[in-house]
């Protein structure tokens, strides 16, 4: 497994794979792996001959108050699990080879970007969308993997790479849960005892409304009994909990077509989010 | 010289160059074809093997109450002068293969988007942006050649492709002038004949601008005498008349460093943008 730094370091690697025929997947992370991450390299490997995954905590998706300069950091046990995970390169390049002094563009996902997420983090999606689509251009991947567990940024992606004509093909890879069904997250480590062990709430509860959904019960009508659900359970303040359709996100009356329940809510000073298919 | 209208078949003709070891380069344009066009073809044939030529009326870049309507449009006459002047493929799609129903992805290059036309056109940068990022991934071309004419366009398409890391070279090309100094222009053909008469004017006032500058006038002292000089000449409002920084298109105090002139004035409903360089 080979470790480069820089853009030029990548292109030439995956432009080498490419002349000789191999396929290339890309998994972007911003480290902090779990479980989760590997099965999005493992994915990868499945799409591709070759498998790139990049290792950087992209300072744009973060608001000021929100955890940047908290946020999980350990290159040296991220690189081991990338070792043996079956990565074939990694691109760990500083802050400054991804925004160079003068950087002044942003790309923006109307719609899909504004809902959700998008109300309580109205500049994550920017943010995402401009890193993403800087790490596609760079390596120039077949394939890119992203993980269903932040089901709205999959949309974002995937509408952000297909409006601008990336030659790419996005796919989205199940989320890896705990044996008691909390999605596996990198900020799960900000959880203390107490609350993580409330925390698998989250999952019962929208498993419980999609079932709900899929039974004929009115999308509408789950959010009152949702909250109050996770209130009994132990959680704090509940952003969001609602049924959408899977490819719009925009709200559905009944599962006539394929929709997703996606929440968002806070465990202490911890913000939790998690969807389901109905 | 091959027709095509999709960007399928735009990319099987260039990927098929580039496995036969062929450059490719790109020129955009809107139609209604003048030498300037042309000249952007020859460019492009010095420094690329093939060249492709897009022929596409941008409707994201005009504002409701502009001329996206009655923007010159003469596909078989704009056919001839591209077979004539050297150019390899024409890619010609109709709105639909650029804008499929449900495309909601916008670039903004912040700053030097926001000044000068940016002032006045609000929203025409972020719509020459995305059409190009889109237009450069649709083709990967090695080179792309877009005209000093519209200087701070080029500025804004080059901040783009280097900022979102899209693989081309971008390169600007001299602007081409009538006889009498006119910039030559699709929208001149919207002069009436005294209109016609008066244009040259815009050429001459601000080359002296820029030989004043030169001479070590200060920049900010130029813009009440061009004012005068272009009303006295026959023109109408005059939206703004600068020197800036060639790159940044920021204010400068001197031509210490490289520097441009610009300014847009109008002719009647005309309006007219040229600019030269210190």
């Amino acid at each position: 497994m080979e470790i480069v730094r820089t853009i030029r370091d990548l292109r030439t690697c995956v432009q080498n794979w490419h002349k000789a025929g191999q396929s290339v997947g890309l998994v972007p992370t911003m480290g902090g792996l779990h479980d989760g991450h590997l099965s999005l390299i493992a994915k990868s490997n499945n799409h591709a001959d070759k498998t790139v995954a990049s290792l950087f905590v992209n300072p744009s998706q973060f608001a000021p108050h929100e955890d940047f300069a908290t946020y999980p950091r350990d290159e040296t046990g991220d690189l081991s699990k990338f070792e043996s995970s079956g990565a074939d390169l990694i691109f760990a390049p500083n802050v400054a080879e991804i925004y160079p002094d003068g950087h002044s563009t942003k790309i923006e996902v109307q719609g899909i970007s504004q809902v959700l997420e998008g109300e309580f983090r109205p500049h994550f999606f920017s943010g995402v969308a401009t890193v993403v689509a800087k790490l596609l251009l760079q390596a120039l991947p077949d394939v890119a993997i992203f993980g269903e567990k932040d089901y709205q940024q999959l949309c974002v992606i995937k509408s952000m790479a297909r409006d601008l004509d990336i030659p790419v093909e996005i796919i989205g890879a199940a989320t890896v849960r705990e044996g008691d069904g909390l999605a596996m997250s990198s900020r799960n480590n900000y959880l203390n005892p107490e609350e993580r062990a409330v925390a698998p709430a989250l999952y019962r509860i929208i498993s419980e409304i999609a079932e709900n959904v899929r039974g004929g019960q009115h999308p509408a009508a789950q959010r009152p009994w949702a909250e109050a659900e996770l209130t009994k359970a132990g959680f704090g303040a509940v952003d969001y909990v609602a049924v959408r359709d899977a490819e719009t996100l925009e709200p559905v009356n009944d599962a006539s077509r394929p929709a997703r329940v996606l929440a968002a809510a806070w465990l202490g000073s911890t913000r939790l989010i998690d969807n389901v298919s109905v």
